[in-house]
């Protein structure tokens, strides 16, 4: 495969007419070749009657169809081969055991999706049989079934550019409910997408979906993601990135004659949370791990463990020393794109200066794009007073919050934001204390761990990534796992229709051989 | 029981502070006692205190405590006896048979949501054990229930007194979720509001469930309403009501420091599409039954089929000739309040004004606060170049839309905004036709029914009583049958938690017998 820098506009390949972008060496900040030109309205708007077009028929495709479908994307991906692994590193600036894990991440994810479709269990389908002796009045035939909600726009995102952008989380989920897909590749890794891109559209000739299952588009500029927001033929939106941009969706999307809903997944500090004999006991240990999840990647994670809330104490002390001596020694990590790394760096100088914050260690600094780790520290009652330290700074910097008692951490805790992730640090003589805990962290996070991070998130069917507002648009959906499906879903009733016109998911033989509910018990298989 | 004209705040009953609102009898417009005081800002707070309060105690409540409690309520309700019908039928000027339905209706479907919660599958339990051994990396033990969004403001409609005012569908499916609720009653029937909210606030105390559960507002004015919206311990709205009244409330949530879900029911005209061959065979039946639908109730149901698609032609002609007969001798009829007439009158009064619209019938003429039954007629083109012709008008209104071919019939659902029903009217050799219009019909509508009209919403698992935008804020959606808990439920998951800490529905030995999902498989049982 090669990189032309060109849309691909359902079945066509076509260069963009407005403006252009470049690609970057994430290492250099250098321009890698070739330039993208950008998209102009009238190809976005090419791309959604696409979409739109493509629709009915894609929907309505039989679960093994789509299935193979998503096999494919995930087989053809592979076969890019190691073009893809390089084009990657260069432009995130990430390693190579990162990414090969995670385009097995990526793989694995539509591989899951697949299984989902087949299994048919998301589609909840339900019969409530007619009863037509019923007293005082006869009961119709009803049968519901859950249809997709139409052609999503994915925003591609940064830090994953492969699990989490053109055929990531977001792609793959919205596919397997059978809505077509236009991604906004994101400019942080151009030809990665454009590389994944020609794997996605290829798979769609390969298995006869219609063209305008897929589409991805380069955008120089604001304006005209916007657009794709507010094409009335767009019906949801899946977003990873910042607070501003996802706040700046949510706001377009409420805006539009018809509101949609905006999956955007926005930003969390993830707190971590130190009981008192896990850190008596284990504290110095907790610290390293702490790290180690800390500057991973850079920190570059949604996940990243920016909050710690501890008692003050000899134990906090050392859990300090020790973390500040692996921050200390830790490189800096070439962060993914020159704007992160400047927004890191204004960032961490906010908290530097701030008057009420201790700079605890600070680690290793490098080259220009590099991202230099940092720990801080603050009292439970300034962090409350100052609502500015709950930001989220993307990138290795965390804050530790000394608290003078469990009291004190849970005011803390409760005036948090909402989070993605609470991670709880725990002996057996603790469990009282982290009980009571529970209730309060169930309302502001989707994921609540014990003795480990956030970091890490497992492509299973329990997993949930994301939280209340504002870690997402929408506390009531996650972006990872099997039920990530279910946002991009709604329900339809059928009531007393001939059986020639019923969908198979409600046909009395159960051609597609899925779960149903009859009268609200399973049905018979 | 008396009527106070007291607030239900909790577990006391007192005089709301802020104004007052009067109850009237629909059929005269006069005052009816007591005056009900309007709650004040603090009062409104401290429903919304209270009801924060009771939240996590209520919320973890046994599947068997919780369904025993709506159960209480329901058998509670009935207890009241005739004095609630009697008190009913005076507000809302509807007849005893209807009430005594409707009651019953109220009744079945606190029962039905006692059997989801004891039936637990809504909490979409799953578990995916550790891997330790699995390589390159372990899996943690990971496992998801859904938890309920936090307390609820209800706003009690006006149309449906009992089944969804302040014991209604909203109520009682966020109730089975595990929220706490805050019911703004509906200035249509406020001493039936009472009755009904003394009723569940005893079943409150007899149950042993915290008094915030459940409080009742009385509200003088529009800005405390909004506020009990905006309060930040409210975490959903359910609404039933009119399109202004919707969009007020989304705007307003959308515009909190946390935005939160509204699930308000709008608008919606319910289009009937008459196919050839059913017209040619059955066009009159067809013409009374759909008469007898559109005058139940004085029009005002939301299902209320206030628009008819068919092609010109001699049956057509034979549809509304039988149709306008059946109007002309259709009785006034007492509506909802002197505001919903006066609505109907101006709505009614603009589309007979209509210079592209044909009066086909008006029905008879009555008293003051009576509804006269209208129909009319316009052509495709017209209607597609007049928007305004899809405005709903609440009440016994229907415009008949002559269309020149089936190819003109689907120009014109078309230009549909979201409905919560489309009916078809067809006959065997009419398969073809109404099949090509399915997947248009299932974009725009909730439901979809053939040979019937949408009034008449059945309370079972396969209904939705939902639809895109505007016939309502959330298309995800339904506000009626078992599925509708779900708009009240958000996803958890606790990955590594110790056994001691897990919440029943998640431990091991699987105490509370619901149906969970391990390793997305059906967990033997």
């Amino acid at each position: 495969m090669t990189i032309y820098g060109e849309l691909l506009i359902g079945g066509s390949a076509v260069r963009g007419t407005s403006g252009s972008v470049h690609a970057r060496e994430a290492a250099t900040g250098n321009v890698i070749g070739p330039d993208f030109g950008g998209a102009s309205a009238t190809q976005v708007e090419q791309a959604c009657a696409l979409a739109e077009r493509a629709f009915d028929t894609f929907r309505e495709t039989a679960p093994e169809a789509r299935a193979a479908f998503l096999e494919t994307i995930a087989q053809n991906i592979l076969d890019i081969g190691d073009e893809l692994v390089e084009r990657c590193m260069a432009e995130t600036g990430l390693p190579r055991a990162r990414i090969e894990g995670e385009r097995g991440r990526t793989v694995n994810q539509l591989r899951l999706f697949a299984a989902v479709v087949r299994d048919g269990t998301y589609l909840d389908a339900r019969i409530d049989p007619a009863l037509p002796e019923r007293q005082p009045l006869p009961r119709s035939d009803l049968r519901l079934r859950h249809i997709p909600l139409g052609p999503v726009a994915v925003f591609g995102a940064s830090n994953f550019p492969l699990a989490f952008s053109v055929a990531g989380g977001d792609t793959a989920s919205a596919l397997a409910a059978g809505c077509p897909v236009v991604v906004k590749a994101h400019s942080a890794h151009l030809g990665t997408s454009e590389l994944v891109g020609r794997a996605l559209q290829a798979a769609v000739t390969q298995c006869g979906m219609p063209e305008g299952t897929f589409s991805l588009l380069f955008v120089d500029g604001y304006e005209l993601g916007q657009k794709l927001v507010t094409d009335a033929r767009i019906k949801a939106v899946g977003f990873t990135g910042s607070r501003r941009g996802g706040m700046a969706l949510m706001k377009a999307a409420a805006a539009r004659p018809e509101p949609i809903p905006v999956y955007a997944e926005m930003s969390s500090i993830n707190p971590v949370l130190l009981f008192p004999q896990a850190l008596e006991q284990r504290g110095v240990d907790i610290a390293k791990a702490f790290v180690t999840s800390l500057t991973m990647g850079a920190g570059q994670f949604c996940t990243n463990p920016g909050l710690v809330i501890g008692i003050d104490g000899p134990a906090l002390d050392a859990f300090i020393a020790a973390a500040g001596e692996a921050v200390t020694a830790s490189p800096a990590a070439t962060m993914l794109t020159p704007g992160i790394h400047d927004a890191y760096v204004t960032g961490v100088a906010q908290v530097c200066s701030h008057a009420k914050v201790r700079t605890v260690a600070r680690g290793l600094t490098g080259a220009a794009c590099q991202g230099q780790a940092g720990l801080f520290s603050v009292t439970a009652d300034d962090f409350l007073a100052h609502p500015e330290l709950q930001d989220e700074i993307f990138g290795a910097s965390s804050l530790v919050v000394r608290c003078a008692s469990l009291d004190d951490m849970r005011r803390v805790v409760e005036k948090l934001e909402g989070q993605l992730t609470a991670a709880l640090h725990m002996d057996e003589s603790d469990l009282a204390a982290a009980r009571s805990f529970l209730p309060l962290l169930e309302r502001k996070v989707g994921r609540i761990l014990v003795n480990g991070f956030g970091t890490g998130v497992e492509v299973c069917h329990a997993m949930v990534h994301g939280g209340p507002f504002p870690s997402t648009a929408d506390g009531r959906s996650t972006s990872v796992g099997s039920l990530s499906i279910a946002r991009f879903l709604r329900p339809v009733c059928y009531q007393d229709l001939p059986a020639a016109l019923l969908p198979p998911a409600l046909q009395d033989g159960n051609p597609f051989g899925i779960p149903r509910r009859i009268d609200g018990k399973p049905e018979a298989r």
